[in-house]
């Protein structure tokens, strides 16, 4: 069940501590000239070590283009591409070779396989997420070119410092909005700061990934169990560490009454609008042409340096101690993972509607 | 793609106005001693009209069994449930045939399909939630005999009024209560009359159904992309008028720290257990043997009792009146949806790791 | 597992002695006018009874259509139809309850499920081919309107008796041509004397039918494991009673040398063509845009009047009495089912290709 | 749509004349102690250059496994394979850069993709069978510990020579045996002399490959749409130079009357077993328990040393010159690859009976 998407598709492969994180992207149309840059650079974006206030495993993550081009424009064939690890250091997890760690996937893939991959998570490792970044960042120039479609995340929530804002268009300027990707620089700071002292005491936080995907076409959208909003949601529930996801007025929207929550259409020019967007650019399954708007929630990094109340695959008690390269809050490295993952979903919603030819 | 599921799965077909709905449960072990009072209790519990604060449109909603059994066992053979609609009152809608209802899926069907079927909503409407009802029965009883589990929701928000609970296990007794579906007799009331007071404003309420699913084995769940809380949050989301899913401690869990959310494992007996359960129990994607806990976040109802501002299909500015048999509140009636769309993704989810033999 | 295709797509339910036969189309582009008399003609060359040559039960198999269209229109809904069943003689099977038929699915179903629908075959009756001529039906509508595709079957072979033409079209002209369905008059007649006298000795005879598909636009095909021809050849057998495919040369082709068998392309006009087919139409499982060409093997009819051999669920020895209504050859029903097969692929493959809205 | 089988799947990439050929192996239960020189066998057994009568490109074809094992046994996360091309000359295909060579996969996916990846076939070409061998290998190792599951194919005709038989096992002694594959010394060489013949006049043969899978436990399969023998059917139909599959007694057993072709019951000890084989193994699309047999269907190869009238893409009549290294018949090359893909349904059948976990 490594395979995602039903047109266009990714099938992932690879452990955190083995050869490489590889992936093949099946589905992409014929003729798309592919920019490598670009993939690159979203890579960049999620690459461990990039700041201070992520982890310190150093890895460059420079892919590999195994298949699916010829000079460089894809051919209909599958590409697949692998990026090699380089800076495993499998011994940092020997300590915990037979101990589950409290809300990791330890115990559950032990429960289920009877078998565990314990150095770094294995598969469930967040590393996998180079799989979806790759193939995302495909998707992403497929869209662009077929309809100008843009994907844009930023970091919302971290801990308890809000940024509330909903912006159209922003730019990352100071060092801390880059490290932290939150479209207000003050409120980036304050991000910074309360990350550092999360990992100075040992200790980590949460937060939450807004997103908007503008240029969408109405009309995509598979009802009734494929509908935009529940297959995106699925995707981002398939991210490491996401314990929730929204959509247009979200949690908040049940608060509200029918006569404010509704959206007015109106027509501006020969397109029709609505006058606000709780619906979150999606209705009945379907766009609207709207922006669609969603967010995610992402829970406090398993990983802490302090002791932890655990069991062993043998039966005894234990103490897990804190080890190991990590992120203490993963927040602003998801930024490109929910930028990646919602254009799998409308890349492979596009093609279903429109038909496997690049347009 | 009107089917849900990989190996225990629903097809469903049918609108609101038309003969009725249908659903083909395809999967479902052999051997299973169908218990029809169960599933027609379950399609009571979502029955229009059942009381004061529900639909007025008069529905018995009886199913007929159409295939799939031998003396009422089911023999590996896809069963097709029907249910004949009988209330049905098209005229009502004729006032909206080339009009947008503001919120509904009157455009974006109309975007996607250039046609629309616009009595009562057609194949967009909530009355399609009974091939779920009806499916989710089968699948609960299939997971009941194969392992005892168990699937519990109710009614946690309404509007403004909350109940922060999580029981293990209520009983519903005041009428408010068995109106509302909320575990707690003063909050009961409350919310009714929350909702009679908006359905008399002619306006409508959102609010959240919280649930758990007992007895859940360790193990269950397909990594990467079929995690259960991923599959989940698709399910939720393909509900009509839902705008979000979090599972575990959700968006308030991204409040707080690693230190204080991650679930310690001890030993109870020879079972794996957590102290806490901030994880929803589902870690990496896969069950660890602790209560499912999930909560889905529904919208005001879209259909209100006033004049609202839309256009219709031939580019004009129109004034939608408010007309048409509804709820003003849909959360009562969606507790056995919620409880329906948990089953069958853990039936699949099952026979996935189990085999499509009945235990 | 019973829904056929990935995008055009059919799931079917019922028994040979249950209610009836029913099946969901799911994925027809919004905006097809049904022409509900040409779906009616094809059950009516499935069905039974039909005439001196078929089995004598006897169905009128009208078709009530349960959903998806307005005005005869397809919305983009699933359409549903469903096949009341009316002349089962249930109790015809009793003798047959426990006991295994030869070459029947009797021992199989019941080796697999642990239970067995004996009445009939319950579900591995060829019986719900109802269902896949149904849904070919609506398929080849929607190509025909699309592109003008068109499906084209005949009896090439019964028992001994071969008719090896390959003609582009053909009418039927004589009874015994209009009851075999055979190209060739005095073929058909030897046809029909060949099924009566082996209905009159007790016996069965296979046979074999080959169709043609005309007006395929090149392009068509998902390759590597989706090939026209691979999803061809699982359609075809997936059919009752089948035992082979072959596109093109064939079996026969084996023993052509590549110098005779190579299709030479030429231009004929501005369209690219080859001098011979040998391809089958297709070429690296995609379409070439000549006709494609394929065969399929039927087996004598498994039910036959005389006495047999066999085993019951008990483990005693037992013979098995020769009883039931059945088609001494099913060759010549299998035409329209071979055709509503080739149509679904058609379909699906058009789908993909081009998206899922109507031309 | 480069994926196969939906539990247990292949995903494979990379052409003829790219980095290599890869192949994801997602599904195999855990627990599995991988042989890992087994796979490396298969792959011999269909490397190129193998011995005078296959290609003369020389590929070592040495596998690299790149992710889903600790210790060597499988976690349960995919398993990743590249084999690395070394031997490509592509110049050699300059010369049909824009042609379109007779009955090749160059016109249709020019057709289909608007671009085509020329150099030895690109995607297209057999050398995409090294994943279904693998994929294969690991299949046959998981059944064979699962069931004692076997696999045995072989080369039953070359051109107008015939090997009849049926052989339970047998061995291949001779050195004409090794090279074609044929269980009977004489025709082995009979056979030899024929493609050497062949090869010697520019022009190619092609051949059947028959096929037995022994230990088959009774009950795999999945009807109505994915029996056995349908997907067995579409998995051959899916490798390069197929034109028919037939099972059991196949377009032969058409001739047959009902009254000998019927495969008689009877009880050997406490196993239901049937006195002949007609069905080959299979009934209902659902395995019986005695071999399944089938036999597939290989033009000659389409690569002829010889001028051929053809076309290109610039809409000019042209002459295709014979060059490119290839085999001058397939057939004895496919022999692993048929029983890989035999492999592949059938441990997709065993998963989805049996559940995901190792047994």
């Amino acid at each position: 069940m490594n395979t995602f998407g039903h047109v266009f598709r990714i099938t992932s492969f690879g452990e955190s501590h083995g050869r490489g994180i590889g992936v093949v992207v099946d589905g992409c149309p014929a003729g798309l000239q592919l920019d490598r840059a670009a993939i690159q650079h979203e890579l960049n974006r999620r690459r461990p070590g990039q700041n201070k206030i992520t982890t310190q495993r150093k890895e460059p993550d420079q892919f590999e283009l195994l298949s699916g081009t010829v000079d460089n424009i894809t051919t209909g064939a599958p590409l697949a591409f692998m990026v090699w690890n380089q800076d495993q250091r499998s011994k940092d997890y020997d300590h915990i070779a037979q101990q589950f760690r409290p809300s990791h996937a330890d115990y559950t893939y032990f429960a289920k396989y009877g078998i565990r991959d314990h150095r770094g998570g294995g598969r469930s490792s967040a590393r996998e997420t180079i799989a979806r970044v790759i193939g995302g960042a495909v998707a992403r120039q497929m869209l662009a070119r077929a309809c100008g479609m843009e994907f844009r995340a930023w970091v919302s929530q971290v801990g308890e410092i809000d940024y509330p804002g909903w912006p159209a268009a922003f730019i990352l300027e100071t060092e801390d909005q880059k490290m932290v990707r939150c479209p207000d620089p003050a409120t980036s700071t304050a991000m910074v700061e309360a990350i550092k002292a999360a990992r100075k005491a040992g200790d980590s936080l949460g937060g939450v990934v807004s997103a908007r995907v503008a240029s969408v076409p109405p009309g995509l959208g598979e009802p009734l169990y494929h509908k935009i909003d529940a297959v995106l949601a699925s995707a981002m529930l398939s991210i490491n560490a996401t314990k929730g996801f929204e959509v247009g007025s979200g949690f908040a929207g049940t608060r509200m009454r029918g006569s404010t929550h509704n959206d007015a259409f109106y027509h501006d020019q020969d397109r029709v609008r609505t006058r606000t967007n709780h619906s979150g650019g999606i209705q009945g399954g379907i766009s609207n042409g709207e922006d669609i708007r969603f967010r995610v929630a992402f829970k406090p990094t398993s990983t802490i340096m302090r002791d932890q109340e655990s069991v062993d695959a043998d039966g005894n008690s234990v103490v897990v101690k804190g080890k190991g390269r990590h992120d203490p809050c993963v927040v602003p490295r998801a930024v490109p993972i929910v930028e990646a993952m919602a254009a799998l979903v409308l890349a492979d919603m596009w093609l279903l509607h429109r038909g496997t030819r690049m347009p």
